[in-house]
């Protein structure tokens, strides 16, 4: 088996930490699969905390999924509890009793409704989740809450990730300082909809819970909903958002506040293509000249998804013919005959043929770096549309070869 | 870089080579890209031959799809060239000076129009093809038509084959025996539709042309479009039959005839799985109680398709939670709570949930094996259906990430 690193190479480092009025964390270890490190947190909100969420459209969603489906109705947020290991997922009547119980010792410690608390499980598919591990551990975690305990939550809800996922935003509304936080856990498994497993963002902004929703889904459109590290769509994908309202300030109309949460949104979505099992290089798609929006993002994404281009890449060959080939597998409307393809922004063919004599030098010396860059020119039409990947290297196999063993 | 087997452990030896009344063939090493071997064939049929072709369904066809798509409307056939090394596909104006260029050569050859020879190229895309070299070989592999030449030919087609894949069918229609060989070549870039790259199908039955069409795509359907390799459609991918109706028996109404094909058909596709790049085992999904027939088809090829599932297998894992999330992604009807999964014929999860103590032995046995059988009920209709797909190994990350180097 060849050596995963300990680290990615695409790593960022994190950012200033903050914390954010009306949020106290906690992390700790309730050994559900792990030993020896962190499996699990809690975070607790003051009263008055709005919530939105954005969740997986796979079919086979796992309970917690639904628990939070159910409890997003409410728009009441007083708890959130998070645990690696474990993703309570086809666990059929044990999993709800699992997020039920989950739920009502968080409510009882915190002293809210249950349904004010949200929950989140990611790990291993199909095994029951030891649910009264977490439930012992929450009183100590409870006594522990800090408003410092962010990192310590991001590291809790890693599995296969190399790094710890944060990114942080502050932004004037008004005159008022306004902050958000967030935090990520993803590797494998990744894909539209949603490319994340795990994500949460923590703000002091005043916002009613529908704004926050068309906030949170439009950002997840963008950021999220671009990326793929492997096409395969998790079971447990929950993204969700939480204002305290501690600011004070009332953000629902502002354009500021949506930009901050669109550009924290992608910070951590790209983190997590960074973090992508086994992957040496990022890589983004530009699709232009497509017959519309949507249809740029799918061809975007079949390129994405092409495992034949994401080896060439990890072969550091600028193959733009399999490029061709996954934007014609995507069933949009494509033309051979007006079809140009550039990366490094060196335009290798147009308008159906290669380009003689074009300079290879930039693109062999593009194609060695960490950052790929592919721009596809339909010829059609206005739609534009992005999409981000990594490459796939023998790290991955050695990741999902032996996952579970 | 991990030492690629010479031969997949998947390889099923050659037929009983059997020439085909009405076809002669020859090969030989035009030089097109690779050194000390044959890249090249030409088939020559009798008068009087007829043709049917399914072809990619990607966007982006090579200039030899095009040519013999315009060509399958005469419905007449006198010959085939083919060659690997380069696909002449995305080469704009001069791919189709290339292909006009070979077919007049070949017809002046045989003595017949251009619009009766048949063109198919495999390998690398985006380089234009040097076809004076084929035209340059042809005279000799004209001199060397001989009814043996099936073996050879199939050889001279192969890029990262690592087997030939020949298949033969001898039927009795009427009394009077009919005889099917199939060539095929394809190991990566494999998904419907087509999943294959090309393969050529000869027999001296006597059909009309409409009828060879509607036997020839009923029988893809149900084999070469119920396979994948690595979900990438190639830009080449090629099915011809020819009936040269040399034994004089019509089969255009023969339900033995069609069976025949049917099993050759589906033989050649699996080979082309056995072959898939870095294939070490050979899977066979079975999607029942779906919806409806093309529902179970696309949720069993979601399955076929995921990098999740296909890793785990290589890992000899028989990790029936990649399986649950893969049909939940497939964006089909599916109800995680009526949901049953089986590896090698053992239910692990019934209904939602895990089988309390089923017993893990025999999985364990069946993983092992070179051969892995996966059934899925979803419970919810009488729709059912089958792919089949390679394990995804380091292997194939060597090949793809170092094909053009």
């Amino acid at each position: 088996m060849a050596a995963t690193p300990a680290v990615s190479p695409l790593a960022v480092p994190l950012p200033e930490l903050e914390p954010v009025a009306g949020v106290r964390l906690a992390a700790g270890a309730a050994g559900i699969r792990y030993s020896g490190r962190n499996d699990l947190f809690l975070a607790e909100f003051a009263p008055g905390t709005t919530v939105a969420g954005v969740f997986t459209r796979n079919k086979c969603p796992g309970a917690p999924v639904d628990w939070c489906r159910a409890a997003l109705a409410g728009g009441s947020a007083r708890a959130l509890v998070v645990n690696a290991g474990n993703a309570n997922v086809f666990t059929g009547a044990a999993g709800r009793v699992a997020t039920q119980a989950t739920a009502e010792a968080a409510a009882g410690l915190v002293g809210c409704a249950s349904n004010e608390v949200f929950l989140a499980s990611t790990g291993v598919i199909g095994q029951t989740l030891p649910h009264e591990r977490i439930t012992a551990a929450l009183p100590q975690l409870h006594a522990a809450l800090s408003p410092g305990g962010i990192e310590a939550a991001a590291r809790a809800m890693m599995t296969t990730d190399t790094f710890p996922k944060i990114a942080r935003r502050k932004v004037m509304v008004d005159g008022t300082p306004v902050t958000l936080m967030g935090i990520a856990k993803g590797s494998g498994m990744i894909a539209p909809d949603m490319a994340t497993m795990l994500c949460f963002v923590f703000t002091d902004a005043a916002i009613k819970p529908d704004m926050l929703q068309l906030t949170l889904a439009k950002g997840a459109a963008e950021s999220f909903n671009c990326t793929t590290v492997d096409s395969d769509t998790s079971t447990s994908d929950t993204l969700l958002a939480f204002a305290t309202g501690q600011s004070g300030q009332d953000v629902s109309f502002s354009v500021p506040f949506k930009i901050a949460m669109d550009e924290l949104l992608l910070d951590l979505a790209l983190m997590v293509v960074r973090d992508g099992e086994g992957a040496q290089k990022l890589i983004r798609i530009d699709v232009t000249g497509a017959a519309d929006h949507a249809s740029a993002r799918r061809i975007a994404l079949s390129v994405a998804n092409s495992p034949l281009v994401k080896t060439a890449i990890a072969g550091e060959d600028a193959n733009w013919g399999r490029i061709v080939m996954a934007v014609g597998k995507a069933g949009e409307p494509a033309d051979r005959d007006t079809l140009s393809v550039a990366i490094g922004g060196v335009w290798m063919a147009r308008r159906g043929s290669v380009v003689d004599g074009y300079d290879e030098a930039p693109v062999v010396a593009h194609m060695r770096g960490r950052e790929i860059d592919i721009a596809i020119d339909l010829g059609l039409g206005g739609g534009a549309g992005r999409a981000w990947t990594c490459d796939l290297t023998h790290a991955y196999i050695d990741i999902n070869g032996s996952y579970r063993s």
